[in-house]
C-alpha cells in the first residue's frame, strides 16, 4: 500500500480489480487504520476476496536500496514478498521505490538458475499495430554482456507468451546500427545472440526506433532504457501540449482548437492507447522465482489496477516457469 | 564532400551558404572531376570565394575509427582538418564517419587543455520559447565523471556565449532526481559540480525533461545523449505520421486531415522548427583548438547549408577561446 498516494489509490483500485476479475484474491498490505476506513460499504462479495495483512511500516519513496533494504523487515513491501515467498500470494504488486523493491525482491525470491538479476520490463504499442517488449527499464544501470543475453531470452519468452508473437524479432538498442557501434558489453552481447540457434536476433536499433514495431524484443541496460522510455512520453507530452491554445494571437480559433485537440487525442487514444502511462503502467520485474510488478509511484486508480491486471496475466501465463524452461534450452549451463 | 549523397548535396549548399553570408569563403575538399560540373554556370562573384582543394579519396561510413584513422592520409575528411590545422581555414564540416571525425580531429587539432576528449553538442528549442544545449550526443560512449564536468563547463559557455543566456542552468541526466540515483560517475560529477562557484547546477534531470526549458544545459555521456535525441525524434515522426490519413473508416475526413495536418506542422514549425534535423543539423565538435561540425550523414541541401552556418557562427563568437578561458577559471588546473 505505498506510492505517492497510498492507500486512497491503491484500495479503490484493488476493489475495481476483484470486481472486474471474479477469480481474484487480494492481500492489501499496509497499516489497518488507514486501509479499513476504505472498506466501508462494500459490497460483501468483494469484501470476502480481500484481506487486510497488518504492516507498521513503510519504505520510503527517496530511501537509499542498501539501507533500506537492511531496515526493512517490517515494511509493507518486505511482509508483501513474504507472502509471495512463502505460496501464500502468487504474485505481489508494489506502487514503492524501484530500487528497494528489485534489491528486495531479489533478496527474498531469488533470481530464476541462470539469471544473474532481474530487468524491468513493459510492452509497449507500436506503429505496425503490434507490442514492444522493453527491458530493462531500470532495475539494473550498469549490465554486462551475459545480462543482456539474459535480458534477451527473457523478453522473447514474454514476447511469445503472454504477447503471443511467433518467433518473435529480439534487437539491442544501440548508437549506430553497424556492428563496430557502441558499447563493449553490446557488442559481446550480440555475438552471444547471434550464436542462440532458438533466437531470432536481427542486430542493432536506434532510440528512433523504439515505436515503429521494427522489432518485438528491444533489449538494453536499466539506464538506456529509462532514458529512451522517459524521453518518448517527454516527447509525447510536449506535443500535446503544442495542442492547448496558448497564444494570444490564436484565440479566435480556439474552438477549432478544441475540435482538433480531441480529435487527436481520440486518435491517439485509438492507435496508441497503451502509450498513456494509465494504459500500460506495471513494469514486470522479470527473472525471479515469483511475479513482482512495479507500478509509477505516481500512478492513478486506473494505472494501478492495471498494474495489478498485469500480475493476474503474469501468474495465469507462469511467467517464472516458462522463463526458467527457456533458460534450460538457450543457455548452457553454466558451472 | 562525404555524408551520404556527397557533392550532389553539399555543393549546393555551399553555394547557398555563400550567397547569404557576405563575407564567407569556402574551401570544397573532394574529387575535383566530381565537384567542378557542379560549378558551371554559377555566379561569377560566388565562385570567387569558392576554392577546390583536392582529396582523392574519402573515408567509408561504415569505417572501423581506429583503421580508419591510420589509414586516413589523402582522405577528404583528413584534407579540410589539415587546412584547419595549417589556419588556412577556420572551421571544418563534415557529414561524414563520427567517429573518424572525432577521433581525426583530436589527434590533428589536439584537445583545448583541461578537456580530456571533446563532445557533441546540439542546441535544441524547448516549451518555454527557449533553448537547450545538449551533451555528449555520442562523441563519447565511456565518460568519467571528470568529462562530464568538462562537458558542463563547455555546454554552459556555448549557451551563455551562443545562445546569448544569462548565468544559464545546467543539469545532468539521469534516471531519477534523487541524488542516490544513476550511475557512480554521475553522482560524482554532481559532487564536482555543485562544489564550482561559476556553475549554476541545478541537480538531475530524466528524459522527459528534454523539450521542457528546465534547463539550459543537459549534460550525459555520448550514449545516453543519443539515445535520448533519436528517441525524441522518432517519437515526434511518430505522432506526424498518426496524422497521416491511413485507416479507411475515416477516409470521409480525408479534407479534414488534411487541414489538421497541414495546420499542426505549421504550428509545430512555428514553436518547434528546430526539431525538424534540417534545421538544428550541424552538432559543434566542442572542446578542441579548432572549429569542427558534423552534419547528419543524411544531410539534405537545406541541412548541409544549417551546418555550415552553424561553422560560421562558431567562428564569429570565438568558441574555442571562450572554452580554454572558462576552463581557465572553472577548473583547478591539472598536474
Amino acid at each position: 500500500m505505498s506510492g505517492d498516494f497510498g492507500p486512497r489509490v491503491t484500495v479503490p483500485a484493488a476493489l475495481q480489480a476483484l470486481a472486474s476479475n471474479p477469480k481474484l484474491k487480494l492481500l492489501l498490505v499496509g497499516l489497518p487504520d488507514i486501509i479499513s476506513p476504505l472498506l466501508v460499504n462494500i459490497d460483501a462479495e468483494l469484501l470476502s476476496r480481500l484481506q487486510v495483512v497488518p504492516a507498521e511500516q513503510v519504505v520510503a519513496n527517496d530511501a537509499k536500496p542498501s539501507q533500506a533494504i537492511r531496515a526493512s523487515r517490517g515494511t509493507s513491501m518486505r511482509v508483501a514478498l513474504d507472502l509471495v515467498k512463502s505460496g501464500e500470494a502468487r504474485a505481489c504488486v508494489s506502487a514503492g521505490n524501484t530500487g528497494v523493491l528489485m534489491g528486495l525482491s531479489k533478496l527474498m525470491l531469488k533470481s530464476i538458475d541462470g539469471i544473474e538479476r532481474p530487468a524491468l520490463m513493459t510492452v509497449l504499442p507500436n506503429l505496425e499495430q503490434q507490442k514492444t517488449v522493453v527491458l530493462d527499464l531500470g532495475a539494473n544501470v550498469n549490465c554486462n554482456s551475459r545480462m543482456l543475453v539474459q535480458f534477451a531470452i527473457m523478453g522473447s519468452v514474454m514476447a511469445e507468451e503472454v504477447v503471443g508473437m511467433v518467433n518473435p524479432r529480439v534487437a539491442l538498442l544501440n548508437i549506430g546500427t553497424e556492428e563496430s557501434k557502441g558499447l563493449d558489453n553490446i557488442r559481446e552481447a550480440a555475438t552471444i545472440l547471434k550464436n542462440i540457434p532458438t533466437m531470432n536476433y536481427i542486430g542493432y536499433l536506434e532510440g528512433d526506433q523504439l515505436l515503429t514495431g521494427k522489432t518485438d524484443v528491444l533489449v538494453c541496460d536499466g539506464f538506456a532504457g529509462n532514458v529512451t522510455l522517459k524521453t518518448m512520453e517527454g516527447a509525447i507530452r510536449v506535443i500535446l501540449s503544442l495542442l492547448k491554445s496558448s497564444d494570444g494571437q490564436k484565440r479566435r480559433f480556439s474552438w477549432l482548437l478544441k475540435i482538433v485537440k480531441k480529435w487527436l487525442q481520440k486518435r491517439m487514444t485509438k492507435r496508441f492507447g497503451h502509450l498513456n502511462p494509465d494504459q500500460y503502467n506495471g513494469a514486470c520485474l522479470l527473472g525471479l522465482y515469483g511475479i513482482v510488478i512495479k507500478s509509477h509511484g505516481a500512478a492513478n486508480e486506473h494505472a494501478f489496477k492495471a498494474a495489478i491486471e498485469q500480475a493476474v496475466q503474469a501468474v495465469e501465463r507462469q511467467v517464472p516457469d516458462r522463463i526458467a524452461a527457456r533458460l534450460e534450452t538457450a543457455l548452457p549451463k553454466s558451472d
